[in-house]
Parts: structure tokens; sequence; C-alpha cells
């Protein structure tokens, strides 16, 4: 069987290429993805494959029941997209100005298309059912898992599996982890509010601009002096904006940004660090400010037993040359929901594109993956969903 | 003579805040000022009076002929608004978002075209030309001063005047000053290039908003340590702008800015200390930039006798009750270019509002002006325009 | 034979506890300890105990043989003070200003001497040979070990024990670690050479002390952006020094700091980011600099078989409550060469003081101890030097 | 007589060169110049000039009497060198670590020394009195012109005179200004107190090199943000100190500075705003403070008619080519006090070097003065003295 399905996925990795590729150049912000879930949705209607839409937000969920009894294995993509510029050089560059997937849910997606549509071809020889769970909004929290699961995408699920394309690995390589794997991810908003006027009367206003400047490197200081050296944390700015014509003085400051702990002790410190030294930056400059700070995805944390078994089962996709146990990653992932209702494990599948000798950080403007391992996605996601029955 | 302009004028009062409050709610960015120009054209046209557009951009130019001979004199009101956004609460707030009369040009506009149509009735009472010069873009360097000059709007002109309204200082007083008066406005554009990455991973990136955030402190140091303290000397950053997605590292970020002095020599040495400074800044990051600096507007300097005869003729105006000399502003004003080229002079008149305790300075969002003031500047203006013949 | 062993050190801690008090209040520098090396060795020649001194440096190594034959078993305690004023209000409080035995080594020195004395005096039921390494010079890098190792102290040695006093965890805790329990430790100086000159004209001068400030808040960002968060790393400026007249501007500034950590890759990049950031940083301001980074003490690595017997022979101590594993440390030990030589184990022995609620950090100037713990770790270390023998 | 005097003054040039040069050698700071009070005095003593010492510190007070009665003018030269290391390369170089004459006080002695051993020798040709007031401790507040004029170093006098030699001007040019020619000179001591530590684990402590640093640069924004840039205004850092062992996190810092204004309100606002940045800076940091704020000496304000006075007069010196208005000077002068009480005037007199091209500035730890300037000095101030009684 599992030969087949090899055969079935390396026959269907043409249209992977191109379903990737039209997504690649349209894609859609979290919570936008309208057109990319009508899109999935369509796929499996036209090979009459189960399948309903909106759920719990933009997500997708098909179905596929092999023809003996068995577990049910749910497998998930995410497919929204970033707001960053495209700035790739490439035939399939984004077409949406300042939207771009820069972090590979379009492989995912296609990947995850392509393995539904070989499993159902095989369904006959098949055990158990397989759930097709294509998730909108990973990348903007609350995210769409949680919704997703509320709505009942989970429900009668035994095991769960979901790896994300990995561009800083070489293809073939596949990384596992026990354990967190990912950090807990939040997001804060701060709002400065100064007191605007003219650029050349400084001694009238409160400049929003220096405020939030100090802001910025006086926040530095909660990874290199306040938290323990032996716990791993993340404080980004991601975004400062307070655009003005050249002649005025800002009124006004706002920064967004997130925070990564794999730890609740730190990332409880942390917030509150972050308020007091928004608290003494501002008083210093006599501004006033207002602080959101939104608990985002928790860590994900994978199951031993699940874990332990894709490490064998990855042994049979001829691809993977590398199986290593990797440090954990302080991205966050909504995956962290559905391991926290079923028993499962999320995997990175390496895929460093051959055709540059840079390699771009995934959420760079010039970020790509390897096609090729979309393939090898396909096949281990494939192999640890039918192979289960086996245990 | 000078007794029945003023009654022209004060009978015009309500037509003159009519348009005034007009101009507020419909305020246009420099450059983009099509429909104030036309506002200004078809004003004069409807009363007959010989008036051109398109003056070096959007400028618009007026002329009265008064029946005896005599000197030709200007009268300069420019007419732009800013990119800020409204935030008081009255009637005549501007309906454009983001788009606002924070500087009083609304109230320079309105006191220009009702003198102009006072003067116009009373034409066959007059010695002399006058030149009503109504500026487009003098918010924004080149500014539109240079080009109106340019296409001919000083030709034969014999002496000019021209006046600011001033919220800092209440409706009653008038302030002049010999030689110079306003700054020196140079605008700088600074882009960080430095490299983008997932906000989980600081140390694959080179974070582009921790780098600009020190270089708007470091740029603290020029005017508290490099320059002479007996030199005046602004700079100010304001602009920021690195918009991303909350989980993103920024790759680029960009500062606008403006310098202000009243020294070349002072000027020069900030313009190469700014990039001082961003080399440095750079280079400790691992990053790159580019850096342009663009002088504006030379500093006013006012001409001795002019002035002197300003603050004679002042004395006429029954509502003028304090006449003082002022300290040089740091502000930029374009009107410098027409006192290269004619004498003059410029001053400011008091405007501050009257319904609130608070002064908001210009370009504040919740800037205002006492609408009082635009009769005073009108009779005051008229005044000088009108007794330059008795010297 | 471990009861009469307990029953001695017991019937010593009176002694033990009036060593560590006179220690105590006459602390002397690294490099410096020449009455304490003195008090050190006349007590060995006392009690006719083999004892040399000035091994290395001011290193003594005292000798006791057992009847039986057996393995040679080291043993060590460091005995060098801080310069930290002791702000304690104790009668045992450092009679000396500015130098303080802030970390615990007093406690180790007197917990040796008794245990030497006890083992001594069982001679004659011991198997093997005890070494008793009183070490010089820890707290400041190149420091004591290495010079005793040359000299030989470590010579026909089998096995080496040590361990800390620890004020942060409570009496009756062991803390153990197989592999890096304390971090590399690097020592850096930076001089900052500005121009000098009078306070009042900055625009003269290249203010040292702003850009030695600079530099301290820039140097951050190594921890909190530049180093994986994954990985371990501290970067702590220690002294500041611009010492001048209130009405001059510093021509001169140094720092002094210390980087910890586990991998010399890291290390690696710590040592040139701090250059990198010092070039900017003095560009900027037109200032040069001199910039030394001493490589210190390596990480102290325990042997994984000494490290699982520790584990073991704790549980015969009975005041021994808690047995745990520690995560690693930060500081730095030059205990790391001894292991670098011979097979070992270093580990922690509570001694949070009772007497007051907050526990003050080692090299705070008023940390303490409790000395109930030098008689916990003088048995454990005499249990873990004599059972060796039954391995 | 004038030519007599300058004359007298040319032979004891070279007298005056060495008096200077062993002053020199042998500074001594502020309060502590007992040795070079006693050299001053036994001067006196050995001319038979009346001489009193110990005036208000260790202020002389000598006195010449002209034969006809007229005016009591006085002239005062101050004698305290500066805690600076004097790195020139002279042989005419201190001899006393870390303190030099870096300001000139040296060559204002040895010039009015021999301008009194001039007078006293004309003295029969000579009108009124002669007051030399040799003052202590100009460099360090409260100064000791007050306690001096406390102890009646002005009793009778009717008008005073003093000059600073000035190493950034030529020799041979005279410097004047009526009204304010020298800032209000004020000073702050910062104690900032966090919590010590190990300098690895940071997460323990509140590191006070941090906050410190910090500190220094947000005081930066004072004269860049808050003042008014009309107004000039110097906040300067001149002392940083936190002095430890480089593996301790600091527990203290000390910062020590100098404030300069010319306008009372302006030094009221500075020293609000540095408590309001200290607050807020050790609020964000979790530390505690100190701030004193010590007033130092006001503006020097020169009277116009006795300015005007020296403008004539220094015509009569043959060295002086040029005699120019100043810009007001950030320094500051106790001279001040002086002309609190009698009219007078306070000038600069031309030293710059010719030895070398660079000019480094007072203060700086190569400053130097071209020796021929006390000549200058010593010819211009006895002009002053003695032509008053022909005004």
């Amino acid at each position: 069987m599992l030969n087949k399905l090899f055969d079935k996925l390396e026959g269907y990795y043409e249209e992977m290429v191109a379903i990737r590729r039209h997504l690649h150049q349209h894609p859609e912000l979290s919570f936008k993805e309208y057109k990319t879930a009508a899109l999935i949705k369509s796929f499996y209607e036209e090979l009459n494959i189960e399948v309903k839409g909106n759920i719990g937000g933009n997500g997708v969920v098909a179905k596929v029941y092999g023809k003996m009894p068995g577990k049910t294995v749910a497998i998930r993509a995410d497919f929204d997209a970033l707001p960053i510029q495209d700035e790739k050089d490439v035939p399939y560059k984004s077409i949406v100005p300042r939207v771009m997937h820069a972090c590979g849910h379009d492989g995912h997606t296609a990947a995850l298309l392509l393995l539904a549509k070989s499993l159902n071809e095989l369904k006959d020889e098949l055990a158990g059912e397989y759930v097709f769970i294509h998730q909108h909004a990973e990348e903007y929290a609350p995210g769409g898992a949680l919704s997703m699961i509320e709505a009942g995408c989970l429900d009668n699920v035994d095991v769960i599996f979901g790896t994300h394309l990995w561009a800083g690995e070489p293809t073939g390589k596949i990384q596992y982890r026990t354990g967190p794997i990912m950090a807990a991810a939040d997001r804060f908003e701060i709002d400065i509010q100064g007191q605007g006027g003219h650029g050349a009367q400084p001694h009238k206003t409160k400049d929003a601009i220096v405020i939030a400047s100090q802001l910025v490197i006086n926040l530095q200081q909660i990874v290199s002096r306040r938290v323990n050296p032996i716990d791993s944390a993340v404080v980004t700015v991601g975004s400062f904006t307070a655009q003005n014509a050249f002649n005025v003085i800002a009124d006004k400051a706002q920064l967004v940004g997130t925070v990564r702990t794999f730890n609740e002790e730190v990332q409880q410190f942390i917030e509150s660090e972050i308020r007091r030294i928004i608290e003494g930056t501002c008083y210093l400059s006599g501004s006033t400010y207002e602080y959101r700070f939104e608990r985002g995805y928790p860590a994900v944390v994978n199951h031993a037993k699940e874990t332990e078994y894709l490490v064998q089962i990855a042994k049979l996709v001829p691809e993977i040359q590398i199986i290593e146990e990797t440090e954990p990653h302080m991205g966050g992932e909504d995956f962290a929901y559905y391991l926290q209702k079923v028993p499962g494990t999320f995997f990175f599948t390496g895929a460093k594109p051959v055709y540059t000798d840079t390699v771009f950080p995934h959420h760079h403007p010039k970020f790509d993956i390897d096609e090729k391992a979309m393939l090898i996605a396909a096949k281990t996601l494939g192999t640890a969903a039918t192979q289960i029955h086996t245990q």
C-alpha cells in the first residue's frame, strides 16, 4: 500500500507544485483567506470527497473513509499568508502588494490536498478514517485552531499529525522533539501618547518618537538583564508606527510585538516587566500610554509515544536521509491547541531552497522553499496516517 | 482712507470667517491644493479683479491698481495644509481624514482675500499697485515661493509684506524683528536596511527597529553635545515608519525629519554629523542605510527699514495693543525667498484662541486660531501696503 | 568509620566557625592572600601534618596518608576574597575596607581544615592518600588552579572533589549535575579615549562618559538580539570608571566586565560582537578605544561516574534531605582545570542563612552563609573521599 | 605714568614667567591651596607691601596706597588648580599626580603679583588705593569669592576688574561684553542604588551601571528636546563612578555633573527635569536614588559703564590688536559675586599657545597658555586700575 501511495504522490507532484505556486501568487492575510478557502473546498468537491467549509471561520475540513475499521487520524495544514512585500525574483512571486506566503503555508496546503486525493483513490485498501484539517489564520492570534476545534474538527479524532516545511534545514531532513518543540507566542501593543507640535519647537511637545525609541532600547534589558540566562525568551518589537510630515513632532507612536517563552512563570514576569518599563519611560517624558498584552498560542508540546512512532515510520520514506532531534524553536504555532486535546506530534520537514546560496529565514521578504520538500512532507504524513493501524 | 479700509474689513468679517471655515473643513496637502486654488481664483473672477492661476504651480496672483501712481506693493498669503488628523471638536473641523489646516494658512488666505476685495473697492483713492500673492506649498520644501518668483510674481514689486497668525501669542499683539526672524529649515530621510525574519529568531536577523531606535536616541547628542550651546539648532525626527506584523522582525525602517539652524556653518556641521552617527550606528549592527539631506528654506531675514516702518504703522491699527520684538523662531518659511529679491518684512500676528485655556502649538492635532486675529492681520497688512506711499 | 568521622567533625564545629569568622573578618584579595595562606599552613604544622606552601603562588597543599593502600583522593577549597565593601551588620563583619568574603571561600577553607584534622586523627583506619588543596585566587583569572596544577598538586591524584557553599539554596540540599555545571567565564576591558575639556563646552570635546554609557546600552543587544535565544549567555559590565571634577568633560572612561557562555562558538561570537559594537559606537562619536578580551576559566564539566557516585554517598550524610539535579550555573570556576586533568565532580551545598528573610546573592555586599552548611560540606566531602575505596 | 608701568612690567616679565611655571609645577586643588597662598603672602611680605592671609579661607589680600587721593580699585586673580592629570610634554609640567593648572589661574596669579610689585614702586605717582585680591577656590562651588567678600575684601572698594586668560583666542585680542558674559554654573550629584550581585546572575540584581548609563543617555534630551532652542543650556555628566571587580554586578553608581544656564527660569526647569528623568529611569529598573542639586555661581553680569571704559583704555595697551565683543560663555565664574556688590567688568585676554597647532580647551589634560598674554593682562588691568581716576 505504501508504495502505491508514494507512486500516486509522485504522479501528482506537478499538480502539487502548480497549486502551491497559484497560492503563492495569490496570498491572503489571516482571517481574510476567502478565496484560498474556496479553492480548497472546490478541490475536494470536484473529487466528490466529503468536505465542509466555514469551520470556525474560514476553516475547511474534508474526510476520507477507509474500507476497514480503524482509528481516526487527523492531518492539519494551515493556509494564511503574511503582511510582507514579496521581494523574490521568481515567476510565482506574489501579485498582491504587501501580502506574501513567507512561511510556507502554501506548501503545507498543496501537500495536504494531493495527499488527500491520493488516499481517497486508495481508500478501499485503507483502515480507519482520515480527517484533513485545512486551518486558516495560524499567523495571527487567537488563530484558527481554537475555533475549528470548538466547531468540532477534532471530534472522534484519535491522533493528529502536522509538519512545518523548514527552509533553514536541507531537504531530506526531518526534525522531531518530545515535549516542548515550539514556544508560547504572545502579542503586545503599546500606544504612546506624547504631545505633538511643530518640528521646530521641541520644547512645547513631548516627542512620541523619542519616547518610543527609548522604549524599544529599554525593552532589550528584559532578556539581557532580567530573565534568568538559563531560560530562553524573546521580546521583539515587530512594528513601529509614527508616520507624519517631516516638520511635525509626533503626537503618537505605536509599537506592536511578540514575546516568546517556554515557561509560564517567565511569560508572566515579562508581561509585567514590559509594563514597568513603559511606565518609567513614559513618566520620565511626561507622556501616557496604553498597553495590551494578549496571550497567544501556548507552547507546542509533543506527545512522547506519537513522537517515537514518527521517528520509526520516517525511516520508511526513501527521501529522508536524516532524522534528528531539534532544539525547541522560539516560534509559536497554534498546533499547540490540537495537542492539548488529542495525542500527536508536530515535526519539521527540511525545505532549504537550492536555487540560491543564501537562506532567507521564515517571514523574510525573500523567503522561499524547496518544493521537493512538499512531496516528502506528504509522504511522511501519509505514512504516519496509514501505518498507525499497524501499531 | 484708512478708516474706510478698516470699516470695509469689519463689514466683511463674517465673510472672512466663512471662507476660513470652509477652507478649514476642506484642507489640501502641499502641491495638491487644486480646489483651494480654484476657489481663490474664482473669488477674484467674480469681483472682476485681474487674476492669474497656475503661477509656478498652484499659485494664484491677483492685482489691484490704484488710481494714483506709486510703488508696487506685494502681500503674500500661503494656502496649503498638513498631513495631520484634525482632533478638534468644532463645527468647522476638517472633513478630510489625516489632512488639516494646523498652521493657520486658511486664516492667512481669508484675510488676504477680503483685504483685496476692500482695496479693490477703494482703488480710486489709492496710489500704486497691489499684488496679492496666494502661494501654494509653504509646508513642504522646495515650497511654492521659489517657483512663483521664477514665474514672475515679484516682477516690478518694490516692497513685500507678510504675516503669520500666531496661536502662541494673544490677539492684539504684533511681533517683529530686524534680521533673522525664522530659521533655515532642512529635511532629511534615512532608510535603514537591516535583515528581516521571524519575530522569534532575532539571531538570524538585523532588527531594523532596534537600529533605527538607537539612531533616534543617538541623534539627540548633536544638539546636546556637539553644537555650540550658544548656537540655536533643532534636529527632529518627525516620522518613524516600520509597519509589520507583530511576529516579524523588521527588514527596514524609515526616519524622516527636519533640521533648523540660523547659521550655515552649523547647518553643514549637522548634516555631516547625522551621517557620521548613521554610519556608526549601522556599522555596529551590520546594517546599511541611505541618507538624503535636502536643504530647505533659508532663514527669513527681515530688512531693517521696512521693519521699522511696520512698527510705526502698526500703531495706527486700533486693535493692536502690544508691538514687541520677538526672539527668532526655529520654524522655517519660504517667505525667505521673497526677501532675498525685494525689501520687506515678515511679522507675527497674535491669534491665541479664547475658547480654550490650553494653547495647542502649530502643527498640533488640536491647533486652532482666534479668528478675530484675521481682521487684525488684514488691517495691518492693508495699512502697511497703503501708507508706504506716504513714506 | 563514617560515624567516627561525623562525630569528630561535629566536635570540631565550634573551631570551624571560629576559623571561618576569623577569615571573614580578615579577607584578602586574589593573589594577595599572604596571611590567609600562612594561617592555613601553620594550622597543619601545629598538627604535624605534611604541608607545603607557595604552591604555584599562595597555594597550600597538605597530605594525610591512610594506613591501608588505596586511591589518592584530592579535595579542594579556595580561600581568596573580593573587592567589595562588607555591609552586613554582624560581629564577624570584615574589618578590611572594600574587601570581603562575599562568596563563601572562608567557609570552604574552614570546612576543609577541620576535615583534614579529623581524617588525620583517623588515619590508621583509612585506606589511600588524602590531598588537601587550599587554592588561592579563584576569583580573578588566570586563577590559582592552573599554576597549582603546574606545580604538581594533582600528581598521582586519582580523583578530585570540590563543593561550593550556595546561599541561594537551603541548608540540607545538595545539587549535582553531570556535564557542564558552570559556565566559561571571560573578562574584558574597554578603554574609551574621547577628548576632554571644560564641562561648559561640550562642542569642543568628545564626551567619554556619554560614549561609554551608549556602549553599555548597546552591549545589551548581544544577548537580547544576537545570540540564539536557546543558548545561554551573559554580558556584564561590572565596572565603569570615569572619575573627574564635576565641571570637566571626561577624557577617558574604562569599562571592565565578564562574558559567560557554555559553548565555544557562542563565546567567540560574543567576543567579536563586542568589538563590532565598540567600533561603531566610537566611530559615531569620533573617539578611539582599546579592547582586551581575556579568556577566563573554561566550563566546569563534571564526570559522569564520579557524579553518580556522589549522588549515592550523599545519602549517607544524615543532614542531607534533598539531592537534586541543578540547571547549569552561569558563574565560572577554575575547578574546571582540575576536571580536565583527573576525574571528579563539583557540587553545590545549600547554605541559605536563616537569620534573615532576604537572600543576598553571592558577591553582594550583604552576602552571608548558614555556617551549619560548612559541617554538611565537610561530611559530604569526607564521605566521598573515604568511601571511594569501597567502590 | 603708563609708560613707566609698562616698562616695569616688561622688566619683570621673566620673574612673572618663573612664578607662573613654579605654580604650574606645584598646583593645589580648590580649598587646599595652602602652599600657593603662603607663596603669595611671602611675595608681598618680602616687598613690605601690606598683606593679609586667611581671608575667608586661603584668600590673600594685599594693598598699595597711591600718594594722591582717589578711588579704591580692586583687581582679582584666582589661584586654585583642577583634579586633572597633566599630559603636556613641557619642562614646567605638573609634578603633582592628577592635579593641574588646566585653566590658567597660575598665569592670573603671576600677572597680578608683578602688577602689584610694579604699582607699589610707582605709588608716589598714583592716586587712590589698589586692592589685590588673590582668591582661592574658584573651580569648586561655593568658591572663595563669597567668603572673601564676607571677610571684607570689598570693603570701601569702588570698582573691580578681572580677566581670564583665554587659550581659545590669539594673544593680542581682548574680548568684552556688557551684561551676561558667563553662565550660571550649578553642580549636581546622583547616587543610583541598584542591587548588586554576581556578574553571572543579572536576573537576581538591578544593574546600577546599566541604570546609570541609561540615565546619562536620557539626560541628553533635556537640551535636545525640552529646553527652548533659543535658550542656551548645558547639562554635563563629568564623573561616572562604579568601580568594582569585573565579575560583580554593580550595586551603586555615582554621577556628578554641571548645569549651565543664563536664565533662572531655564535653570529651575532643568533642575526639575533632571529629577523627573532620574525618577522614571529608576522606576523602570526598580532602583532608588539620591539627587542633590547645588546652585553654583550665578551668571557674571558686567556693568555697562565699566565695560565701555575698559574698551577705551584697552586701546592704550600697545600689544592689543583686536578688541571685540564676545558671545556669552557657558563657563561659570564666581567673579559674579564681586559684580553683585560693586561695579566693574570681567574680560577675556587672548592667550593661544604658539608652540602647537592644536588648541587644547580649558580643563583639557594638555591645556596651556601663551605666557606673553600674562604681560598683556597685567598691562590692561594696570591701565584700567590707574586711569580710572582720570574719568
